[in-house]
């Protein structure tokens, strides 16, 4: 008996460099088991076309509204930048298709919550791609903490650092908008997100913060143009806070490289030991995470071992994602990032910016990030 | 003509051991041109004597009082236990004498404004030995700072661990009053406090504040007795603040010792170059501070030449408080931290309390500690 495989059609790819190409196309390949990628539309039918043939999909479509419409399509993915989300997602629900959008789910809190909305009416699978909390080191975290490989949580503190939010960009093309409040797309929505949701499902959810978020660099340096652009999204965000179990957790992004030391460090101290978690970049959603155990009666620190590291690229927590979803439409579980939880992410954000413009410690129940079930 | 000596009384000294003894002592016999020991007093007579004798100190005097009223002494030194601070300071300005205490000033602000009020009145030099200001790392930094060598500061972070605040305390006796709250001597008022006046300094007074703080240790193994104690001080502090210029300053205080990597970490982002200070400690009060510059224009990044810093050990920031205490008592500066300067910080760490017990971001104009004047 054939099995039966998702049909896909990808929003946005452009051969060799879009996310799509990088992480989505790679992580497919993998599970084509499961998937099969049918169609491709991108802002124009030629550009469209030429991605197809590029990467040797069938189909090009003139527009989201056709694809999503078509007979030959189960599945959308939405990778275009985080403006274009809301009219791509709201266009494919209409149709009842299912949906791998990826994060930020909208630019605005409003945004998210209509479309998790049309979601839960039409009855299909709405993924949201934090795939931060999926990544083979988050999900080793996790199990490490609920066997208690360093007791019970004391402390934690996180610092990462992320581009393009220091004092220059490269690619004005593709960063300007990046630094503009009004995308939805900056240090606090991608990699502190994606981050700080990952940390909820290792350490359990935040039941207090207190914030600072802001836009140290207003003027920024376009280093490809020679000019500079002005920037009022975040690029500096700090977040102190306590943990369900009362344990005290710090975290801080700093828009640019580290110029000293690891690009991202967490620390969590537990009773009987501690986790150092380390990469050579705050973008956690796409960083090869190395977790380090130090206990005291051990003179050595252990390199903890992390299945599913092999060949660790962009592609690794995407498939991860496509792999849940797979077996929510087929088997109706529900272990890839909902639009839901997508939700409770966008509601923490909204409340990290309302603690920072009022200086109010904020603990409503909306905190909660459900914690994530891991299922396979 | 014979140059005129201040005439010392140290409150506390233990040969070999004490921090008198460790960095005092030395301090003054490299100063003695300035000063003369001419006495000690300790809890009993009896161990006065000793530490007399041991030290080479010609007088040993039965109680503070006695020592203060002498007429062979002008200045009287504080070296003891926090909680002892008030009584003996008391004593020896109710007697109309100089007095060099300890930093913390008083157990708790209220002793600390007592003790600044009768120095007013008595108008003698009244000096608080919050030594990380004037060591040599800071003054270099201040002037890195006042220099532009990176600009303006854009934000800044900073990370220490300080013992014994961790899960574990080794030495009973001289520990246990460490981690309990009633003695005013903690990780929040020993080496935050020490570094948070000396970051002041440097990058310009804080305007706002959000703090955690903790006590993730009620209960602390002491492995020189096998057994627990109980404990309510601070072990851990958190705080998000802004600069005066707008910058966001985050400062976070780790009881216990640094797992990984450097056990002090300041980083300081300018305009046009970054300043990291590390240490392996974060008693910045008495650690022997490294300073990096990096520049986006060059490749290697500056190792920060310090004056002073040959022969760094715990008696070279005391010795650079009694350098300026002698021109304080002689040539009437002002250029020793003062008591004054110390009820400021005792205010700092009070809004730090108040705003970790109510959530509240905390905007004082008591926060303004003054700027520092290097006057040597």
């Amino acid at each position: 008996m054939k099995k039966q495989k998702l049909r896909i059609g990808l929003v946005g790819l452009q051969a060799g460099r879009s996310w799509a190409a990088v992480a989505h196309l790679p992580a497919l390949r993998e599970l084509s088991d499961h998937y099969e990628i049918v169609g491709v539309v991108n802002s124009s039918l030629e550009s469209s076309r030429a991605a197809a043939e590029a990467s040797a999909i069938p189909r090009a479509f003139g527009s989201i509204d056709e694809m999503a419409a078509s007979r030959d399509i189960d599945l959308v993915v939405v990778t275009v930048r985080v403006p274009l989300h809301y009219d791509a997602v709201k266009s494919i629900l209409s149709h009842g298709k299912h949906v791998y959008c990826e994060w930020p789910l909208g630019r605005t809190l409003a945004e998210a919550e209509e479309l998790a909305a049309m979601a839960r009416e039409r009855s299909v699978v709405a993924v949201a791609g934090t795939q931060a909390r999926v990544s083979p080191a988050i999900r080793k975290l996790s199990e490490l903490i609920k066997t208690n490989s360093i007791g019970s949580i004391v402390s934690s503190s996180i610092h990462g650092w992320a581009t393009p939010w220091g004092a220059t960009i490269s690619d004005t093309k593709n960063e300007e908008y990046l630094r503009k409040q009004d995308s939805g797309a900056d240090l606090l929505t991608i990699p502190f997100a994606h981050t700080v949701a990952a940390a909820c499902d290792v350490l359990g959810s935040i039941s207090q913060l207190s914030a600072n978020v802001h836009t140290r660099y207003p003027r920024v340096k376009a280093l490809d143009k020679g000019t500079y652009i002005e920037a009022d999204a975040p690029d500096y965000i700090s977040v102190i806070a306590s943990l369900t179990n009362g344990a005290p957790l710090s975290m801080e992004y700093t828009g640019g490289h580290s110029v000293y030391g690891d690009a991202f460090i967490w620390q969590i101290e537990g009773t009987t030991g501690q986790l150092v978690i380390t990469a050579s970049t705050g973008h956690t959603q796409l960083a090869n995470l190395a977790i380090t155990r130090y206990s005291p009666s051990r003179q050595e620190p252990d390199v903890i071992e992390i299945a599913g590291m092999d060949h660790f690229g962009p592609h690794t927590n995407v498939k991860e994602i496509y792999r849940r979803l797979a077996s929510d439409v087929i088997n109706g579980t529900h272990s890839a990032p909902s639009f839901e939880e997508a939700i409770s992410l966008h509601k923490l954000i909204e409340d990290i910016r309302f603690s920072s413009r009022t200086g109010q410690r904020i603990s409503p129940a909306t905190l909660s990030l459900p914690r994530f079930v891991s299922q396979f």
